[in-house]
């Protein structure tokens, strides 16, 4: 497939990819929102008795560690091993990861499944690669190289590691991109890097987990938050109109504002 | 009372019904918000040591089995009984039942109890009335004939049925109506089915579960969705401009727009 | 410090302070924004293998019952022993208190560990006051003198109690404050108490727990709710123009908006 953001864009809106989330109950409207105006058909169940069932007709599985307790956690892993063993691909957001043991811990068990993206934000990112970064909550406060951080993780376990910030990076260990679309309003919405994974789901369950697709996904959300930001009064606002700009992209607009490079 | 769908609705915002809910923990905001501007008061509480007291004080009790678990399933079998026992109407909204296997046990469970309101999409009813419906993930693909399954389920439960889509269909089994109202947005957004429900259950607390009043419920939703479509610019402002909208609604304009006939 | 409110938001603001919150699944996500947009950074968990480690990171935590369970409200409990331990303040939203038995023990027992804030509507500050007080289901329906009640539980419990309602009250037992901003749409949207909870742990975190700071926490929302008030078209756009307003407020607009006086 043409790696043009556009091409990846239209495959999702054609093919509607049910994607499934186990994800924390903060931002889990937002992620069910985001994925529809992505075009995407979102699912959440967290129940063991469920998920396997629910995996298994999905296109995507993405799981975020935001709220996790023991038995979401049970249900995460068995999300997993369902996906895996029916070659549907794994987004790992490791919410917090570096700000506790037990989400550090979590983490390294799902890891373990092999996912095939990890999108964090550059704090969990570098914590994860083992070059470092600080995690204060679920917040990031940077890690001295992003890019390298991604490019490192990415490398060692063998998928597409997406760390966003003021800067995006995505890479599958050979292939390193830069994105520098999106919008300042982004780190004042709670949710905003949740949403950027059901967007990933999306993108993943359509087109693949490749570089080319993952950055696509995070650069339709950065695109429209650019939109959003001229529509809006506050973050207040900024949010609704956010999932107007992703639901109204359009062809022209996301490749003539995409901003990526390789590094 | 008279069937008018203003006379109900007066009805409703004169009794301000605590309408009690255990739903999903991915649209349960947006049932709280909309259930306040359909003119009731919402609740929420799944503990099963809270929900029989809370029950019994409530004036109908809403069950969406949207992210169910066996704890809150157990909270909603309590819920159920407690209402039975107590004259409450019980709505259960049958959330992806027929998508998985645990859905449609946890539903059956339920229905045992026999709910005096059962609002599904025509997916779900059409599943849970044997004559066949699609359901993936919690989304429906339309039912062979959602008109004869509301109705059929209706007659075999004893109850009234509300099965939305494009059109929505109202059954107690004797009765069918077929309502025309609403707005394409509202597939657009996750969670307007389970916000039907609750309006339906504020309906149902003031009014009783009749036909005339779930239709009502629907019919006022919709015409205010009708309303929120002129004024928004995508499904991210088409939620607050819904919830401005059902508020703000009055007499002469839901009897004036609304539109159900018998079939 | 200065008790001039706009001096307590640029304190606020200056330090960006951690709040961790468990809190009910309905208005979790206004709690978070509306923590965001106060100037802190709020972050949510409620696993117990999670929250000691997470509350020792903290400025401080709330702790809201609007949908508690056994597992929450030992992770509640082991919020509080670890933020008593650490100096940390813990702000105690005793949601539907009174309403049911099961909420009410709960109650005392986060009570037990001397909260340095509580802060309930009317209602449940007139119930844990002994002074009385009616809550149904999460409403409150008035107290016989709240300014009493206020001060009373405050004097009992050593620590400062505000109760909010058409009027707000805040006392440490011995200066008891009446605060009279805010808009009648704060009780047609959900979960407007519970973001007062959250912006006091903003202002608890950063200012400490003082009459003063409490009652700038609650006026900085109450004046923002004005100002949103003239921009929105009802309950529903109400809600982004909160968070937009509170984001948006500066010093000059607080000090000359703000009206409280002692009693």
């Amino acid at each position: 497939m043409e790696a043009r953001p556009s091409v990846l864009m239209a495959e999702v809106r054609r093919k509607v990819p049910l994607v499934h989330h186990i994800t924390n109950y903060v931002t889990v409207n937002d992620c069910a929102n985001i994925c529809i105006c992505a075009g995407g058909s979102p699912v959440m169940t967290d129940a063991i008795e469920d998920v396997p069932e629910m995996v298994s007709i999905a296109s995507a599985t993405v799981l975020n560690i935001g709220t996790l307790n023991p038995r979401t956690v049970e249900s995460m892993l068995a999300a997993a091993r369902t996906a895996k063993a029916k070659g549907i691909p794994v987004i790992l957001d490791p919410v917090g990861a570096g700000a506790t043991s037990y989400r550090t811990k979590v983490t390294e068990r799902l890891m373990s499944f092999r996912p095939e993206v990890i999108k964090g934000n550059a704090g969990e990112i570098g914590v994860l690669s083992g070059l470092g970064g600080e995690v204060k909550g679920v917040d990031s406060h940077g890690s001295k190289d992003q890019a390298e951080s991604t490019r490192a993780l990415a490398e060692r376990m063998g998928c597409v590691v997406a760390s966003t910030g003021k800067v995006d990076y995505v890479s599958d260990g050979k292939t390193t991109l830069r994105l520098t679309n999106g919008s300042g309003y982004m780190e004042k919405v709670s949710g905003t890097g949740c949403m950027a994974s059901s967007v990933v789901g999306c993108y993943a369950g359509a087109c693949g987990a490749t570089v080319e697709s993952i950055a696509s996904a995070i650069t339709a959300l950065n695109v429209a938050a650019e939109i959003a930001e001229r529509s809006c009064r506050g973050p207040g606002t900024f949010k609704p109109a956010l999932l107007d700009a992703l639901d109204a992209l359009d062809t022209e607009t996301i490749d003539s504002a995409a901003r990526w490079e390789e590094i």
